[in-house]
């Protein structure tokens, strides 16, 4: 049996969440907060079961929810979304992006990925027939080049995919970014993907700069985002896209003939949540400052040097005064020595780049297990 | 743009329940149960979700449901598949098709496929960049002509896609067809998908002949079962496969990028259910039986003509003594004039057979539902 996807193993949140379960390590390694989803919602979803919500939901997603994701939309982005026409609820976000990618790109055609990403974008493309393009981030900020981005491009670019909040590294894009994203797309008939499952939680009183702000970038996008990292639930994948409505046709074919539609009662359950209870994503930025603060300061007193974290739940720590090892070699190292799982940098990488000596520490953990990792970092 | 999927529209399914809400018909057309998830089944859920199970399950399931699984299997098919290395769950027995096709379907190679066939099987293969081949069952009894299958076989032929019992006809696989299909498939590299999503609905004391029970057919095959139909619960989209070590390695290749893993806090309660009470399995066939009994009786009392229904939970009806209307055409005359929602069958084919008269009727509905369904059908 010869292989479809010959680059791909087992995640490497998986490994190391293994090996940090094996090793009794402190897992900031695999995406995933310590926290649980809010009591309304896990109480909103039993009540959908009781209710008997048990049976298909409409593929696109029950009404409720994406009326609900309309106005979430509108009030944080000032668009509002078609409900009947721009909004497909997803088994997460992983599936959305599986999707749109095979929604539209087929054999042969190009999709411009930046490096770092997320380990699911090659895979999606790859099964499409897709090739994937990696340019770099800056290596140091991880802000897109936008002039290599142009030059990577060719007739058969069929997308781009961006990421903002960022993962790996954290880095959001800018009202500059936005801008020359537009320029650069001015004219083409490139499609963007814009991944922003980390939507809500952006630092320092910066606003998310959603492409579902900009007309002319949202005319030609998927916007995808999740609810796994809003409300502490990321079992529960569920997820959605918005995307115009010749998109949206093209992604609900896919989608129809993936996972036809998802577990109903939890849509019941976000649909309450989200309309009710807006404070809970207006305020998860502020929920998770202070623990990005705390857990900066204290990686200040070991010989890990933290990198600055715009948004989401990752921080970046070089960790050259500590090892001379790549990034794989020493978080195995890190989490069968030194108790403490993180995730390398290299697998985010087409190529990855020579010396480079970072990992991934998630802080989406409570008080105790973030000073137990610290303890065991001090002591290197 | 262009579209990936020319013949795509919008399920029959979706089509169907959307016209029986706006005309207020019976609606006996989309596959979804009157009866409602067990009650133990909910109630684990919930406790799963309080007791904090909320965050990203293994992307190949919990440990708990895939030893569940093997035990069922063993219990009901004689063997036991490897817990680790052979049993992934999904977001649903269609997530299953989707990533069985895709872990092993390369462009231009090809599917055969039964008509009358559940519609998702055919986007799936295009997807792939496979093409897929029709080759119809008997017209009268929905049995497979082997040797017509065996005529379809070409040097690009990949899979061979199989379903018992079967959407639409409730006909089933006997011993004969297997051994032919052994026969058939020996000494080729041709892979089985076996759709076995209503196993536990079948009726007359028969056994449901699983691909699973015959080493050399399992052997080569993804066989896809779903909890949906056996749990009264098709909204909750949990279902899994079965593969070989070297198949569900590839398999797992795509589901770790398209969901990744399935809500979590289900996968606690479908272990409990399946490991503490297998009676409720065990006893599907008879709890559905008298329903298709008394089903086909009342059906007698009217212009429609019942065929024989060996398994699961649909009723083809022959409507040829009320009208001569093609079946796409019956059935929104059905909805819209008389009330009742059924589903024709020649979406379920490649090239649908001139002149058949046929409808589908699901009788997994309560006796009230089936009564108003009959009551309508009568004055016809
Ligand atoms: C699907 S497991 C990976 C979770 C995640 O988003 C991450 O750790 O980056
Ligand atoms: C996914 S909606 C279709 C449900 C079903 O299995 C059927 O009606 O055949």
């Amino acid at each position: 049996l010869q292989t479809k996807l010959p680059k791909v193993g087992t995640t490497i949140f998986t490994v190391m969440s293994q090996l940090a379960a094996e090793h009794g390590a402190v897992n900031l390694g695999q995406g995933f907060p310590d926290f649980d989803a809010p009591a309304r919602l896990v109480d909103a979803l039993a009540k959908a079961m009781r209710d008997g919500h048990n049976q298909y939901a409409p593929m696109s997603g029950i009404p409720a929810l994406r009326e609900a994701i309309a106005a979430k939309t509108e009030r944080c982005y000032g668009y509002r979304p078609d409900v009947d026409a721009e909004i497909t609820v997803t088994s997460g976000g992983s599936e959305a992006i599986f999707d749109a990618v095979h929604a539209v790109v087929r054999p042969g055609e190009e999709v411009i990925v930046l490096d770092p990403c997320y380990d699911c974008y090659e895979p999606a493309i790859e099964l499409a027939g897709g090739v994937a393009v990696h340019v770099p981030l800056d290596p140091q900020t991880f802000a897109p080049d936008w002039d290599l981005i142009r030059r990577a491009i060719t007739p058969k670019t069929r997308m781009l995919m961006i990421n903002s909040p960022h993962n790996p590294s954290g880095a959001t894009l800018g009202a500059d970014d936005i801008a020359q994203l537009t320029a650069l797309l001015r004219g083409t008939d490139i499609l963007l993907l814009s991944d922003e499952v980390y939507e809500h939680i952006v630092f320092d009183g910066a606003r998310h700069e959603s492409v579902l702000r900009y007309p002319e970038l949202r005319e030609r996008a998927f916007v995808i985002s999740s609810f796994g990292k809003t409300y502490h639930c990321t079992g529960w994948k569920v997820g959605y896209c918005v995307a115009p409505p010749a998109l949206s046709a093209e992604f609900r074919k896919v989608h129809q003939y993936n996972t036809f539609c998802t577990f109903a009662p939890a849509q019941y359950a976000f649909a309450e949540m989200i309309r009710d209870e807006p404070e809970h994503y207006l305020e998860l930025g502020a929920f998770y400052q202070p623990m990005r603060d705390r857990f900066q300061e204290q990686l200040l007193t070991t010989r890990f040097k933290p990198l600055p974290v715009p948004g989401g739940y990752f921080q970046l720590v070089d960790y050259s005064a500590v090892s001379d090892l790549d990034d794989a070699e020493f978080c195995r190292w890190l989490a069968v020595e030194h108790g403490v799982a993180a995730i390398p940098l290299s697998p985010f990488y087409g190529t990855p780049p020579k010396g480079q000596r970072l990992v991934r520490l998630c802080f989406a953990k409570s008080e105790a297990t973030r000073d137990a990792a610290i303890e065991r970092l001090r002591k290197l």
